[in-house]
């Protein structure tokens, strides 16, 4: 399995040429004492690229090599997740016996892993202090975009743009950090076709995207809530709760032509179709989970193509249109994208877990509320691929109370959680590495930018409400 | 009253200097013996401009004047109102003593009314007939665009674009027209700025606007349906009675974002934003519907306010947008829009006086339905000029059926009826000047259109159903 994955990786890796250089630059950059990347976000990788050079250029006894590439994958794996130099230090030390590495190998892993050491203290990182003063903005603007000709239709609208009941302002954290991870020169080529007049409101353009995701975000919520018939919602009484289905249907398609009106105004006509999507990827998913059949709920493929158009579509497809205004690459925008759709995904993953694990107050809705709906997510279909006689509790639904604990039986029993967490992790990896293949830069806030987005993909994986 | 408005009228007429050109142009025509217009929307409105020309011109006695203005304004109101040359001469004749008019002038009329019959025989015109063919295309591709991944969701956004209930397609027949009657060379400066390049595919681009409008139109009746807890729609069951509330609000969702796709697709950032203001405003319209207070209800101009994003705006807009499309100036642009817009509120006013005279069959909804759901509209509103006593009335709400018989018999007492007919006529009367006022073609697939759009605007007043 593990040797599988290496194979694979040492394959695409090196038809990008991007580990082989990695590991190049850095082996010469050993050798001559030169500085060593700044970024730490790097460094994992950088370890990871150098040893498997070394050991691949060195060893080429098989049996060998399979026992180092198991321990140097978890290594890396765990050094990824930790984003902490000093441990990973401690790590590498720990499990992997550099005596068996040719000596020339071991002395510059060491060297490699004392450089990465100084430069490099560990700083603590809050990405959601790093825009904060900016996300303050963008929530004053917002609350006077969201302003209605007709009060009641304010009211509705600006519920949940309210002090106090903006929620986490996830979506906008990441496209602000995306925004300043992707601020460097722009190739002649790419910049030409696009939009580099407005280079001076660049920025302003992209909160712009950011107001736009949080109102087509919030538009989808409400809409949910009266398609769920939801009490709460971050803590108060949900808009359909509080005021009524009618107006709660009517702000989301209210906000939905708001957030229209103000991608028109970006004059872009790719990010106006790309967010447009995502409103109908919104659908899609729901739809999806409205209307699953028997053996569509067995199918993880089915749950995490819902999963993508509920959750990961809208971040991934804004992460993009940060990318695409300032006039990026295809190939940056990608990345973008991918950042976008990994980080989604790995947070629905954990939500999922959540739902079985967390409490009703840390969850802001019932625990188990998901199985209690109907709804299988990851735990539970890991959980019937190792218990088949699982599936059989499933087909029956989960009206009757009863079956939910005989699920949550079978659920425990298994590996469902801890194979939903290391694909929430895996995925997590995914849009870390998105942002690591990222062109280089020297500059120091599209570094800490960059060092918040990797965070990000730690702290998602790690929260537990 | 009739006086002021002929003088507002002459007022705002020289102001542009249309009038007086019109009838300078075919008072010399008519002396010379020159071919007239070929366009027989436009004879109304020219025997007008050539009768107040010479009353204004040869007689200063106000008494005279004021007389002369009475029967002339009723004349052109009954002309235009027929649209047919030979019942217009009659008219003319009739009611109109030629002998008033200086001698001269008298001749010149006429003369003009001779030569008015005779190049215009009048011709059986069914605007739908006219564009039947592109509309049949255009509705298989409504229904191609509509498919969803989902099937269930594909079933839904379809539901109402399935052949035989697709409704009246009266949208889509305007905007087709508007686009024949649009279809003529645009001055350098225009189109210079515009997407010149597009005229090639320009008639594909304005179907796609017929298309877009039809889907933010199904869109929000859906919403609507589901808004109001309404059973049928088109003689079917509605969405929301036939597959559930949750589906209908998804559908009209999934509709409104393939209808963003699409407008994203024409690459025009302004027709983007005007409609998608247009979503915006029928969201509006429905919540000043909703959330009407006692003394707005007593309001004629709230009620005009509500009708226009209710039923207005998305015609009006969509009308501006063929004309955007094809570079046109903000004239034309504007009268376009002015075209739409008057239609749309003629529309609607007959439509509030069917709800009164028509059958339950033939409206689509039980008749009386606007007022057994406290909706009050224009005929109650000029009833309650007429009787204050009606105020308390209103006030009671329309909970109690016997208070809607006491409404009833107000509003048969009262000038509401024929008030509100007065006032459509004189919306439609507006919506055809507008077409008038078009820069001239002699393109006959041009004449044709604009001949339709004048026919649509009697067809909507003399509609009862």
């Amino acid at each position: 399995m593990y040797l599988r994955w290496v194979l694979r990786s040492l394959v695409s890796r090196s038809r990008t040429g991007a580990y082989g250089l990695h590991g190049g630059r850095f082996f010469s950059a050993a050798c001559s004492g030169a500085p060593l990347t700044r970024n730490p976000a790097k460094i994992p990788k950088i370890l990871y690229a150098c040893v498997l050079l070394f050991t691949f250029l060195t060893i080429d006894v098989v049996g060998i090599w399979c026992w180092l590439a198991e321990n140097l994958i978890s290594v890396v794996l765990m050094a990824s997740m930790m984003s902490d130099i000093r441990s990973t230090k401690t790590i590498v030390q720990e499990r992997f016996t550099l005596q068996l590495l040719p000596a020339k190998a071991s002395e510059i892993v060491s060297m490699l892993l004392y450089k990465v050491e100084k430069p490099h203290p560990k700083e603590p990182l809050d990405p959601f202090a790093l825009v904060a003063d900016e996300l303050s903005m963008l929530a004053d603007r917002l609350r006077s975009m969201v302003v209605a000709e007709v009060p009641k239709l304010s009211s509705a609208a600006e519920y949940f743009f309210k002090v106090g009941v903006e929620g986490k302002r996830f979506r906008p954290t990441v496209l602000l950090l995306m925004a300043s991870a992707l601020n460097m020169p722009i190739p002649e080529a790419a910049a030409s076709g696009a939009y580099n007049n407005f280079s001076k409101d660049l920025r302003a353009r992209q909160q712009c995207i950011a107001e736009i995701t949080e109102m087509i975000h919030v538009a989808s919520l409400l809409h949910d809530d009266v398609l769920d018939d939801a009490n709460t919602r971050r803590g108060i009484g949900s808009l359909n709760f509080v005021m009524g289905n009618k107006l709660a249907v009517l702000a989301g398609d209210f906000l939905l032509s708001r957030a229209c009106v103000a991608l028109a105004s970006l004059k872009n006509t790719e990010v106006v179709s790309l967010l447009a999507t995502t409103v109908e990827h919104l659908v899609t998913g729901e739809t999806m989970q409205m209307t699953t059949k028997s053996e569509q709920r067995r199918s993880m493929d089915y749950y995490l193509q819902k999963t993508y158009y509920k959750t990961a579509s809208l971040i991934s497809s804004s992460c993009k249109a940060i990318a695409l205004l300032a006039g990026h690459t295809a190939e940056v925008s990608k990345l973008a994208y991918d950042y976008g759709r990994n980080l989604g995904l790995a947070f629905q993953l954990v939500d999922d877990i959540l739902d079985f694990t967390g409490t009703s107050a840390s969850l802001g809705k019932g625990s188990l509320s998901d199985i209690r709906h109907g709804i299988v997510t990851a735990p539970m279909l890991f959980a019937m691929e190792e218990f088949p006689e699982l599936h059989e509790v499933v087909d029956r639904g989960f009206d009757d109370p009863a079956n939910v604990d005989v699920a949550l039986e079978y659920l425990g029993k298994s590996q469902g959680i801890e194979r939903t967490r290391e694909l929430a992790a895996e995925h997590a990896n995914y849009a870390a590495e998105a942002i690591e293949a990222l062109p280089e830069s020297d500059d120091e806030d599209v570094l800490v930018s960059r060092r918040a987005l990797v965070d990000l993909t730690h702290r998602v994986i790690r929260r537990t409400k």
